[in-house]
Protein backbone atom coordinates (compact mmCIF):
# COMPACT_ATOMS: atom_id res chain seq x y z
CA UNK A 1 0.00 0.00 0.00
CA UNK A 2 1.04 3.60 -0.58
CA UNK A 3 0.72 6.24 2.10
CA UNK A 4 -1.62 8.29 -0.46
CA UNK A 5 -4.14 5.62 -0.62
CA UNK A 6 -4.61 5.20 3.55
CA UNK A 7 -4.77 9.05 3.57
CA UNK A 8 -7.61 8.43 0.59
CA UNK A 9 -8.92 6.15 2.39
CA UNK A 10 -9.16 7.95 5.68
CA UNK A 11 -10.93 11.04 4.07
CA UNK A 12 -13.84 8.68 2.15
CA UNK A 13 -14.41 7.20 5.99
CA UNK A 14 -13.61 10.28 7.70
CA UNK A 15 -12.02 8.20 10.03
CA UNK A 16 -8.44 7.56 11.49
CA UNK A 17 -9.59 4.67 13.55
CA UNK A 18 -7.81 1.22 13.64
CA UNK A 19 -9.50 -1.84 15.43
CA UNK A 20 -7.13 -3.75 17.24
CA UNK A 21 -7.95 -7.51 16.71
CA UNK A 22 -7.35 -9.06 20.49
CA UNK A 23 -9.37 -12.28 20.46
CA UNK A 24 -9.72 -13.24 24.17
CA UNK A 25 -11.69 -16.45 24.96
CA UNK A 26 -12.61 -15.10 28.48
CA UNK A 27 -14.34 -12.24 26.90
CA UNK A 28 -15.65 -13.78 23.66
CA UNK A 29 -19.49 -14.39 23.47
CA UNK A 30 -19.48 -17.81 24.56
CA UNK A 31 -21.70 -18.67 21.80
CA UNK A 32 -18.92 -18.73 20.06
CA UNK A 33 -16.08 -20.16 21.87
CA UNK A 34 -17.46 -23.79 21.65
CA UNK A 35 -16.40 -23.59 17.98
CA UNK A 36 -12.71 -24.72 17.16
CA UNK A 37 -12.83 -21.39 14.73
CA UNK A 38 -14.16 -19.50 17.52
CA UNK A 39 -10.86 -16.54 17.29
CA UNK A 40 -11.20 -16.34 13.31
CA UNK A 41 -15.50 -16.52 13.26
CA UNK A 42 -15.43 -13.40 16.36
CA UNK A 43 -12.53 -12.15 13.92
CA UNK A 44 -14.38 -12.08 10.91
CA UNK A 45 -17.95 -11.29 12.35
CA UNK A 46 -16.20 -8.56 13.93
CA UNK A 47 -14.40 -7.18 10.95
CA UNK A 48 -17.92 -7.33 8.65
CA UNK A 49 -19.50 -5.02 11.43
CA UNK A 50 -17.15 -2.32 11.68
CA UNK A 51 -14.95 -2.27 8.33
CA UNK A 52 -17.61 0.83 7.34
CA UNK A 53 -15.64 3.04 10.10
CA UNK A 54 -12.56 2.43 10.50
CA UNK A 55 -9.62 2.37 7.81
CA UNK A 56 -6.75 -0.06 9.66
CA UNK A 57 -6.84 -3.46 11.73
CA UNK A 58 -4.60 -4.73 14.15
CA UNK A 59 -4.20 -8.07 15.13
CA UNK A 60 -1.21 -8.31 18.14
CA UNK A 61 0.11 -11.33 17.86
CA UNK A 62 0.19 -12.44 21.26
CA UNK A 63 -3.60 -12.98 21.54
CA UNK A 64 -2.72 -15.67 18.68
CA UNK A 65 0.11 -17.21 20.08
CA UNK A 66 -1.18 -17.90 23.28
CA UNK A 67 -3.38 -20.25 20.77
CA UNK A 68 -0.36 -22.23 19.62
CA UNK A 69 -0.87 -23.98 16.18
CA UNK A 70 -4.98 -23.16 16.14
CA UNK A 71 -3.46 -19.59 16.70
CA UNK A 72 -1.82 -19.31 14.15
CA UNK A 73 -3.85 -20.74 11.75
CA UNK A 74 -6.69 -17.95 13.33
CA UNK A 75 -4.02 -15.53 12.46
CA UNK A 76 -3.49 -16.29 8.96
CA UNK A 77 -7.28 -16.79 7.60
CA UNK A 78 -7.48 -13.14 9.30
CA UNK A 79 -4.84 -11.88 7.09
CA UNK A 80 -6.07 -13.48 4.18
CA UNK A 81 -9.80 -12.26 5.00
CA UNK A 82 -8.85 -9.04 5.25
CA UNK A 83 -6.35 -8.91 2.10
CA UNK A 84 -9.41 -10.28 0.04
CA UNK A 85 -12.20 -8.88 1.33
CA UNK A 86 -11.10 -5.59 2.85
CA UNK A 87 -7.79 -4.57 0.44
CA UNK A 88 -8.19 -1.01 0.92
CA UNK A 89 -7.86 -1.31 4.90
CA UNK A 90 -4.42 -1.06 6.22
CA UNK A 91 -3.15 -4.43 8.26
CA UNK A 92 -0.85 -3.90 10.94
CA UNK A 93 0.85 -7.25 12.47
CA UNK A 94 1.61 -6.05 16.15
CA UNK A 95 4.24 -8.21 16.70
CA UNK A 96 7.05 -5.36 18.49
CA UNK A 97 10.05 -7.78 17.14
CA UNK A 98 13.30 -6.64 16.56
CA UNK A 99 16.79 -8.55 16.19
CA UNK A 100 20.18 -8.63 15.02
CA UNK A 101 20.23 -8.13 10.80
CA UNK A 102 19.98 -11.29 9.71
CA UNK A 103 16.87 -12.80 12.19
CA UNK A 104 15.26 -9.55 11.49
CA UNK A 105 15.10 -10.56 7.99
CA UNK A 106 13.75 -13.74 8.87
CA UNK A 107 10.40 -11.87 10.69
CA UNK A 108 10.30 -9.26 7.79
CA UNK A 109 10.26 -12.34 5.85
CA UNK A 110 7.38 -13.74 7.38
CA UNK A 111 5.17 -10.73 8.59
CA UNK A 112 5.63 -8.69 5.79
CA UNK A 113 6.00 -10.87 2.60
CA UNK A 114 4.78 -14.49 3.42
CA UNK A 115 1.57 -12.92 5.89
CA UNK A 116 1.47 -10.08 3.58
CA UNK A 117 0.69 -7.71 6.18
CA UNK A 118 0.99 -3.98 5.11
CA UNK A 119 3.15 -3.09 8.41
CA UNK A 120 4.07 -4.62 11.74
CA UNK A 121 5.22 -2.90 14.77
CA UNK A 122 9.01 -2.88 15.89
CA UNK A 123 11.05 -2.46 19.30
CA UNK A 124 13.72 0.26 18.53
CA UNK A 125 16.47 -1.24 21.65
CA UNK A 126 18.97 -3.00 19.39
CA UNK A 127 19.10 -0.53 17.03
CA UNK A 128 20.15 0.15 12.80
CA UNK A 129 20.50 -2.71 12.10
CA UNK A 130 17.46 -4.57 13.75
CA UNK A 131 15.41 -2.37 12.10
CA UNK A 132 16.58 -1.68 8.34
CA UNK A 133 15.34 -5.34 7.22
CA UNK A 134 11.74 -3.84 7.77
CA UNK A 135 12.64 -0.83 6.17
CA UNK A 136 13.63 -2.16 2.94
CA UNK A 137 10.51 -3.99 2.19
CA UNK A 138 9.12 -2.02 -1.10
CA UNK A 139 5.40 -0.67 0.04
CA UNK A 140 5.36 -1.60 3.51
CA UNK A 141 5.73 0.27 6.64
CA UNK A 142 7.69 0.02 10.24
CA UNK A 143 6.05 1.08 12.86
CA UNK A 144 8.65 1.50 15.63
CA UNK A 145 7.91 1.68 19.35
CA UNK A 146 8.43 5.23 20.41
CA UNK A 147 6.33 6.30 23.60
CA UNK A 148 4.17 3.63 25.03
CA UNK A 149 0.67 4.09 27.04
CA UNK A 150 1.87 1.80 29.78
CA UNK A 151 3.15 2.67 32.91
CA UNK A 152 6.63 1.21 32.38
CA UNK A 153 7.20 3.94 29.63
CA UNK A 154 8.58 5.93 32.56
CA UNK A 155 11.46 3.34 33.56
CA UNK A 156 13.36 4.11 30.32
CA UNK A 157 11.59 5.75 27.34
CA UNK A 158 11.13 9.27 29.13
CA UNK A 159 14.49 9.24 30.90
CA UNK A 160 16.81 11.93 29.78
CA UNK A 161 19.74 11.46 27.70
CA UNK A 162 22.88 13.02 25.72
CA UNK A 163 22.51 13.55 22.10
CA UNK A 164 25.06 15.73 20.41
CA UNK A 165 23.63 18.18 17.78
CA UNK A 166 24.54 17.78 14.09
CA UNK A 167 27.58 19.86 13.83
CA UNK A 168 28.12 20.61 17.06
CA UNK A 169 29.87 19.55 19.76
CA UNK A 170 27.46 20.94 22.48
CA UNK A 171 24.94 18.23 23.73
CA UNK A 172 21.26 18.79 24.55
CA UNK A 173 18.64 16.60 26.39
CA UNK A 174 16.18 14.78 25.23
CA UNK A 175 14.34 11.82 26.66
CA UNK A 176 15.08 8.24 25.10
CA UNK A 177 11.79 8.37 23.22
CA UNK A 178 13.15 11.49 21.54
CA UNK A 179 16.46 10.01 20.76
CA UNK A 180 14.93 6.86 19.06
CA UNK A 181 12.62 9.38 16.67
CA UNK A 182 15.54 11.86 15.87
CA UNK A 183 18.00 9.10 14.92
CA UNK A 184 15.66 6.77 12.91
CA UNK A 185 14.62 9.15 10.54
CA UNK A 186 18.21 9.62 9.45
CA UNK A 187 18.27 6.02 8.59
CA UNK A 188 17.77 4.66 5.04
CA UNK A 189 14.03 4.66 3.75
CA UNK A 190 12.40 6.77 6.80
CA UNK A 191 10.01 7.74 4.91
CA UNK A 192 8.54 4.06 5.63
CA UNK A 193 8.61 4.60 9.07
CA UNK A 194 5.67 5.60 11.51
CA UNK A 195 5.61 5.55 15.30
CA UNK A 196 3.84 4.28 18.42
CA UNK A 197 2.88 7.14 20.73
CA UNK A 198 0.51 6.62 23.09
CA UNK A 199 -2.85 8.52 23.73
CA UNK A 200 -1.87 8.97 27.26
CA UNK A 201 1.12 10.60 26.49
CA UNK A 202 -0.49 13.64 25.17
CA UNK A 203 1.73 16.10 27.05
CA UNK A 204 4.65 14.79 24.23
CA UNK A 205 2.79 13.95 21.57
CA UNK A 206 3.67 18.17 20.15
CA UNK A 207 7.63 17.04 20.33
CA UNK A 208 6.77 13.57 18.21
CA UNK A 209 5.26 16.16 15.39
CA UNK A 210 8.46 18.35 15.48
CA UNK A 211 10.95 15.47 15.17
CA UNK A 212 8.48 13.68 12.90
CA UNK A 213 6.29 16.05 11.06
CA UNK A 214 5.52 13.87 8.09
CA UNK A 215 5.27 10.66 9.55
CA UNK A 216 2.09 8.71 10.88
CA UNK A 217 1.64 7.97 14.57
CA UNK A 218 -0.35 5.13 15.75
CA UNK A 219 -1.97 6.08 18.79
CA UNK A 220 -3.03 2.75 20.96
CA UNK A 221 -4.73 3.94 24.26
CA UNK A 222 -7.87 5.77 23.90
CA UNK A 223 -11.00 4.49 25.42
CA UNK A 224 -10.00 1.43 27.85
CA UNK A 225 -6.42 3.09 28.84
CA UNK A 226 -7.71 6.73 29.72
CA UNK A 227 -6.43 8.59 26.72
CA UNK A 228 -8.20 11.67 24.95
CA UNK A 229 -9.37 11.84 21.34
CA UNK A 230 -9.38 15.74 21.56
CA UNK A 231 -5.75 16.12 23.31
CA UNK A 232 -4.45 13.37 20.55
CA UNK A 233 -5.96 15.24 17.51
CA UNK A 234 -4.76 19.00 18.74
CA UNK A 235 -0.95 17.72 18.85
CA UNK A 236 -0.90 14.89 16.47
CA UNK A 237 -2.90 15.61 13.32
CA UNK A 238 -0.58 16.89 10.33
CA UNK A 239 -1.51 17.70 6.82
CA UNK A 240 -2.16 14.43 5.77
CA UNK A 241 -4.05 13.82 8.81
CA UNK A 242 -1.03 11.69 10.03
CA UNK A 243 -2.58 9.80 12.58
CA UNK A 244 -4.30 6.27 13.07
CA UNK A 245 -6.06 5.26 16.73
CA UNK A 246 -6.53 2.42 17.84
CA UNK A 247 -9.22 0.63 20.21
CA UNK A 248 -9.28 -2.79 20.41
CA UNK A 249 -11.03 -3.92 23.97
CA UNK A 250 -13.47 -0.79 23.94
CA UNK A 251 -15.08 -2.51 20.40
CA UNK A 252 -14.53 -6.16 20.59
CA UNK A 253 -16.11 -6.86 24.30
CA UNK A 254 -18.47 -3.79 23.79
CA UNK A 255 -20.92 -6.95 24.55
CA UNK A 256 -20.64 -10.67 25.11
CA UNK A 257 -23.76 -11.62 23.85
CA UNK A 258 -24.89 -12.59 20.36
CA UNK A 259 -25.46 -8.85 19.64
CA UNK A 260 -21.61 -8.28 20.55
CA UNK A 261 -20.92 -7.79 16.43
CA UNK A 262 -23.60 -5.14 16.42
CA UNK A 263 -22.50 -3.39 19.83
CA UNK A 264 -18.66 -3.69 18.02
CA UNK A 265 -20.38 -1.37 15.15
CA UNK A 266 -22.01 1.33 17.28
CA UNK A 267 -19.01 1.74 19.21
CA UNK A 268 -16.75 2.64 16.25
CA UNK A 269 -19.25 4.24 14.27
CA UNK A 270 -19.44 6.29 18.02
CA UNK A 271 -15.43 6.72 17.70
CA UNK A 272 -15.77 7.00 14.02
CA UNK A 273 -18.24 10.25 14.41
CA UNK A 274 -15.92 12.17 16.67
CA UNK A 275 -13.32 11.93 14.48
CA UNK A 276 -15.47 12.86 11.85
CA UNK A 277 -15.24 16.38 13.48
CA UNK A 278 -11.41 16.81 13.48
CA UNK A 279 -10.86 16.29 9.83
CA UNK B 1 14.74 -25.34 36.71
CA UNK B 2 16.46 -24.01 39.95
CA UNK B 3 19.23 -22.14 39.19
CA UNK B 4 20.95 -24.86 41.38
CA UNK B 5 20.68 -27.36 38.74
CA UNK B 6 21.76 -25.37 35.93
CA UNK B 7 24.65 -24.58 38.00
CA UNK B 8 25.66 -28.29 38.74
CA UNK B 9 25.27 -29.40 35.44
CA UNK B 10 27.51 -26.70 34.19
CA UNK B 11 30.10 -28.05 36.49
CA UNK B 12 28.85 -31.90 36.18
CA UNK B 13 30.23 -30.58 32.16
CA UNK B 14 32.86 -28.74 32.72
CA UNK B 15 30.71 -26.12 29.92
CA UNK B 16 28.49 -23.34 29.84
CA UNK B 17 27.94 -23.64 26.10
CA UNK B 18 24.34 -22.77 24.77
CA UNK B 19 23.63 -24.21 21.14
CA UNK B 20 21.32 -21.57 19.25
CA UNK B 21 18.78 -23.69 17.47
CA UNK B 22 18.42 -21.77 13.87
CA UNK B 23 17.38 -24.03 11.75
CA UNK B 24 17.89 -22.08 7.96
CA UNK B 25 16.64 -24.45 4.80
CA UNK B 26 19.65 -22.56 2.84
CA UNK B 27 22.27 -23.53 5.22
CA UNK B 28 21.09 -27.05 5.86
CA UNK B 29 22.52 -30.08 4.29
CA UNK B 30 20.68 -30.96 1.08
CA UNK B 31 19.98 -34.08 1.53
CA UNK B 32 17.55 -33.02 5.16
CA UNK B 33 15.58 -30.28 3.25
CA UNK B 34 13.49 -32.35 0.86
CA UNK B 35 11.77 -33.82 3.96
CA UNK B 36 8.57 -31.86 5.08
CA UNK B 37 9.93 -32.48 8.11
CA UNK B 38 13.20 -30.99 7.60
CA UNK B 39 13.43 -28.64 10.60
CA UNK B 40 12.99 -30.99 13.17
CA UNK B 41 15.08 -33.40 11.76
CA UNK B 42 17.90 -31.08 11.76
CA UNK B 43 17.38 -29.78 15.07
CA UNK B 44 17.35 -33.39 16.68
CA UNK B 45 20.32 -34.72 15.00
CA UNK B 46 22.06 -31.36 16.47
CA UNK B 47 20.72 -32.23 19.90
CA UNK B 48 21.46 -35.33 20.25
CA UNK B 49 25.38 -34.40 18.44
CA UNK B 50 26.00 -31.76 21.19
CA UNK B 51 23.87 -32.46 24.25
CA UNK B 52 27.07 -34.00 25.87
CA UNK B 53 29.15 -30.89 25.35
CA UNK B 54 26.35 -28.10 26.14
CA UNK B 55 23.88 -27.58 28.97
CA UNK B 56 21.25 -25.63 26.95
CA UNK B 57 19.73 -24.78 23.92
CA UNK B 58 18.05 -21.63 22.48
CA UNK B 59 16.20 -21.70 19.58
CA UNK B 60 15.50 -18.51 17.98
CA UNK B 61 11.95 -17.81 17.14
CA UNK B 62 12.40 -15.98 13.73
CA UNK B 63 13.60 -19.29 12.32
CA UNK B 64 10.34 -20.73 12.77
CA UNK B 65 8.25 -18.24 12.28
CA UNK B 66 9.52 -17.78 8.69
CA UNK B 67 8.11 -21.48 8.05
CA UNK B 68 4.53 -20.23 8.88
CA UNK B 69 2.79 -23.12 10.95
CA UNK B 70 5.14 -25.46 9.48
CA UNK B 71 7.93 -23.57 11.84
CA UNK B 72 5.50 -23.84 14.56
CA UNK B 73 5.24 -27.46 14.21
CA UNK B 74 9.11 -27.86 14.11
CA UNK B 75 8.98 -25.91 17.43
CA UNK B 76 6.43 -27.57 19.39
CA UNK B 77 8.39 -30.85 18.19
CA UNK B 78 11.86 -29.66 19.50
CA UNK B 79 11.20 -27.91 22.37
CA UNK B 80 8.72 -31.09 23.54
CA UNK B 81 11.84 -33.57 22.15
CA UNK B 82 14.34 -31.22 24.40
CA UNK B 83 11.87 -31.35 27.75
CA UNK B 84 11.47 -35.30 27.04
CA UNK B 85 15.25 -36.71 26.70
CA UNK B 86 17.12 -34.04 27.86
CA UNK B 87 15.51 -31.97 30.96
CA UNK B 88 18.61 -31.00 32.79
CA UNK B 89 19.26 -28.50 29.48
CA UNK B 90 18.37 -25.59 30.20
CA UNK B 91 15.87 -24.16 27.31
CA UNK B 92 15.38 -20.34 26.12
CA UNK B 93 12.90 -19.10 23.82
CA UNK B 94 14.81 -16.57 21.42
CA UNK B 95 11.79 -14.33 21.35
CA UNK B 96 12.94 -11.04 22.64
CA UNK B 97 9.12 -10.13 23.12
CA UNK B 98 7.67 -7.54 25.43
CA UNK B 99 4.66 -5.75 25.36
CA UNK B 100 1.89 -3.84 27.63
CA UNK B 101 0.75 -5.97 30.93
CA UNK B 102 -2.27 -8.03 29.69
CA UNK B 103 -0.50 -8.88 26.45
CA UNK B 104 2.92 -9.68 28.00
CA UNK B 105 0.56 -11.89 30.29
CA UNK B 106 -0.34 -13.81 26.76
CA UNK B 107 3.59 -14.03 25.70
CA UNK B 108 4.91 -15.38 29.22
CA UNK B 109 1.79 -18.14 28.66
CA UNK B 110 2.46 -19.32 25.35
CA UNK B 111 5.87 -19.87 25.86
CA UNK B 112 6.80 -20.51 29.55
CA UNK B 113 3.87 -22.25 30.36
CA UNK B 114 2.26 -23.65 27.11
CA UNK B 115 5.55 -24.67 25.64
CA UNK B 116 7.48 -24.98 28.63
CA UNK B 117 10.48 -23.56 27.96
CA UNK B 118 12.63 -22.71 31.18
CA UNK B 119 13.16 -18.96 29.95
CA UNK B 120 12.33 -16.05 26.81
CA UNK B 121 14.60 -13.43 26.19
CA UNK B 122 12.52 -9.78 26.61
CA UNK B 123 12.92 -6.72 25.55
CA UNK B 124 13.24 -3.81 28.06
CA UNK B 125 12.09 -0.66 26.07
CA UNK B 126 8.45 -0.75 27.83
CA UNK B 127 9.33 -1.14 31.44
CA UNK B 128 8.63 -2.89 34.30
CA UNK B 129 4.56 -3.85 33.10
CA UNK B 130 6.28 -5.71 30.17
CA UNK B 131 8.75 -7.53 32.08
CA UNK B 132 6.55 -8.37 35.09
CA UNK B 133 4.18 -11.11 34.27
CA UNK B 134 7.55 -13.43 32.85
CA UNK B 135 8.98 -12.83 36.18
CA UNK B 136 6.25 -14.22 37.88
CA UNK B 137 6.06 -17.48 36.58
CA UNK B 138 7.54 -19.85 39.13
CA UNK B 139 10.54 -21.34 38.29
CA UNK B 140 11.02 -19.92 35.09
CA UNK B 141 13.82 -16.80 34.20
CA UNK B 142 13.73 -13.95 32.08
CA UNK B 143 16.67 -12.85 30.13
CA UNK B 144 16.39 -9.38 29.34
CA UNK B 145 18.41 -7.64 26.49
CA UNK B 146 20.68 -5.40 28.03
CA UNK B 147 23.64 -4.58 25.64
CA UNK B 148 23.34 -7.04 22.23
CA UNK B 149 26.63 -7.99 20.07
CA UNK B 150 25.08 -6.14 16.82
CA UNK B 151 26.62 -2.54 15.32
CA UNK B 152 23.01 -1.08 16.53
CA UNK B 153 23.91 -1.20 19.72
CA UNK B 154 25.43 1.98 19.64
CA UNK B 155 22.72 3.56 18.42
CA UNK B 156 20.83 3.40 21.86
CA UNK B 157 21.96 1.10 24.50
CA UNK B 158 25.39 3.18 24.87
CA UNK B 159 24.14 6.44 24.75
CA UNK B 160 24.23 8.40 28.15
CA UNK B 161 21.57 9.24 30.24
CA UNK B 162 20.64 10.96 33.66
CA UNK B 163 20.30 8.59 36.79
CA UNK B 164 19.67 9.78 40.09
CA UNK B 165 21.07 7.88 42.94
CA UNK B 166 18.92 6.64 45.51
CA UNK B 167 19.25 8.99 48.90
CA UNK B 168 20.61 11.85 46.73
CA UNK B 169 19.43 14.65 44.85
CA UNK B 170 22.70 14.44 42.26
CA UNK B 171 22.33 12.81 38.91
CA UNK B 172 25.17 10.60 37.88
CA UNK B 173 25.37 9.53 33.86
CA UNK B 174 25.28 5.92 33.07
CA UNK B 175 24.87 3.87 29.73
CA UNK B 176 20.74 3.09 28.67
CA UNK B 177 22.34 -0.76 29.21
CA UNK B 178 23.58 -0.01 32.40
CA UNK B 179 20.18 1.83 33.96
CA UNK B 180 18.45 -1.11 32.19
CA UNK B 181 20.19 -3.37 34.80
CA UNK B 182 20.14 -0.96 37.32
CA UNK B 183 16.46 -0.08 37.12
CA UNK B 184 15.09 -4.12 36.64
CA UNK B 185 17.84 -5.23 39.35
CA UNK B 186 14.67 -3.08 41.90
CA UNK B 187 12.05 -5.08 40.07
CA UNK B 188 10.11 -7.72 42.49
CA UNK B 189 11.27 -11.35 41.48
CA UNK B 190 14.47 -9.99 40.37
CA UNK B 191 16.52 -13.49 41.07
CA UNK B 192 14.98 -14.68 38.36
CA UNK B 193 16.56 -12.05 35.60
CA UNK B 194 19.36 -13.08 33.38
CA UNK B 195 20.80 -10.58 30.97
CA UNK B 196 21.58 -10.57 27.23
CA UNK B 197 25.08 -9.15 26.77
CA UNK B 198 27.14 -9.73 23.47
CA UNK B 199 30.77 -11.25 23.40
CA UNK B 200 31.49 -8.47 21.04
CA UNK B 201 31.42 -5.93 23.99
CA UNK B 202 33.77 -7.17 26.48
CA UNK B 203 34.69 -3.50 27.70
CA UNK B 204 31.08 -3.13 29.00
CA UNK B 205 30.65 -6.66 30.69
CA UNK B 206 32.70 -5.65 34.35
CA UNK B 207 30.15 -3.21 34.34
CA UNK B 208 27.50 -5.52 34.03
CA UNK B 209 28.87 -7.41 36.72
CA UNK B 210 29.15 -4.29 38.82
CA UNK B 211 25.42 -4.06 38.95
CA UNK B 212 24.06 -7.32 38.67
CA UNK B 213 26.61 -9.26 40.46
CA UNK B 214 24.79 -12.67 40.85
CA UNK B 215 23.08 -12.72 37.70
CA UNK B 216 23.33 -14.91 34.87
CA UNK B 217 24.49 -13.65 31.69
CA UNK B 218 23.33 -14.87 28.50
CA UNK B 219 26.48 -14.00 25.60
CA UNK B 220 26.11 -13.90 21.93
CA UNK B 221 28.64 -13.40 19.73
CA UNK B 222 31.01 -15.83 20.05
CA UNK B 223 32.36 -17.00 17.00
CA UNK B 224 30.81 -15.97 13.87
CA UNK B 225 30.32 -12.09 15.03
CA UNK B 226 33.68 -12.25 16.66
CA UNK B 227 33.54 -12.19 19.93
CA UNK B 228 36.48 -13.20 22.59
CA UNK B 229 36.08 -16.19 25.33
CA UNK B 230 38.96 -15.56 27.39
CA UNK B 231 37.84 -11.59 27.39
CA UNK B 232 34.15 -12.96 28.39
CA UNK B 233 35.41 -15.18 31.31
CA UNK B 234 37.75 -12.43 32.60
CA UNK B 235 34.83 -10.40 33.24
CA UNK B 236 32.09 -12.22 33.58
CA UNK B 237 32.54 -15.39 35.20
CA UNK B 238 31.40 -15.80 38.86
CA UNK B 239 30.81 -17.55 42.35
CA UNK B 240 28.21 -19.77 40.72
CA UNK B 241 30.26 -19.41 37.42
CA UNK B 242 27.04 -17.04 36.15
CA UNK B 243 27.81 -17.19 32.53
CA UNK B 244 25.39 -19.05 29.20
CA UNK B 245 27.68 -18.49 25.96
CA UNK B 246 25.67 -19.44 23.00
CA UNK B 247 26.99 -20.36 19.51
CA UNK B 248 24.33 -21.21 16.57
CA UNK B 249 26.00 -20.67 13.28
CA UNK B 250 29.13 -22.07 14.04
CA UNK B 251 27.86 -25.17 15.27
CA UNK B 252 25.31 -25.93 13.22
CA UNK B 253 26.83 -25.26 9.75
CA UNK B 254 30.38 -26.57 10.30
CA UNK B 255 29.17 -29.30 7.62
CA UNK B 256 26.82 -28.97 4.31
CA UNK B 257 27.02 -32.42 4.16
CA UNK B 258 25.92 -35.70 5.38
CA UNK B 259 28.40 -35.50 8.89
CA UNK B 260 27.02 -32.16 9.69
CA UNK B 261 25.96 -33.56 12.38
CA UNK B 262 29.57 -34.64 13.19
CA UNK B 263 31.02 -31.89 12.48
CA UNK B 264 28.33 -29.76 14.79
CA UNK B 265 29.62 -32.12 17.94
CA UNK B 266 33.38 -31.19 16.97
CA UNK B 267 32.28 -27.61 16.79
CA UNK B 268 30.85 -28.39 20.14
CA UNK B 269 33.69 -30.05 21.43
CA UNK B 270 36.14 -27.55 20.79
CA UNK B 271 34.58 -24.67 22.41
CA UNK B 272 33.97 -27.02 25.20
CA UNK B 273 37.35 -27.92 26.05
CA UNK B 274 38.22 -24.21 25.51
CA UNK B 275 35.50 -23.61 28.54
CA UNK B 276 36.76 -26.56 30.49
CA UNK B 277 40.35 -24.13 31.10
CA UNK B 278 38.14 -21.53 32.49
CA UNK B 279 36.20 -23.14 35.10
Amino acid sequence: MQIQDLVKHIKEKKSFLCVGLDPDLDKMPSHLTDSPNAIFEFNKQIIDATHTFCVAYKPNMAFYEAHGIEGHVALQKTISYLNETYPKHFTIADAKRGDIGNTSRMYAKAFLEDLDFDSITVAPYMGIDSVEPFLKVDNKFTILLALTSNEGAKDFQLKQMQSRNKNSIDFEEISLFEQVIKTSQTWSNAHRLMYVVGATQTEHIQSVRNLAPDAFLLVPGVGAQGGSLSQVCKYGLNENIGLLVNSSRGILYASKGKDFADAAAAQAQKLQLEMADFL
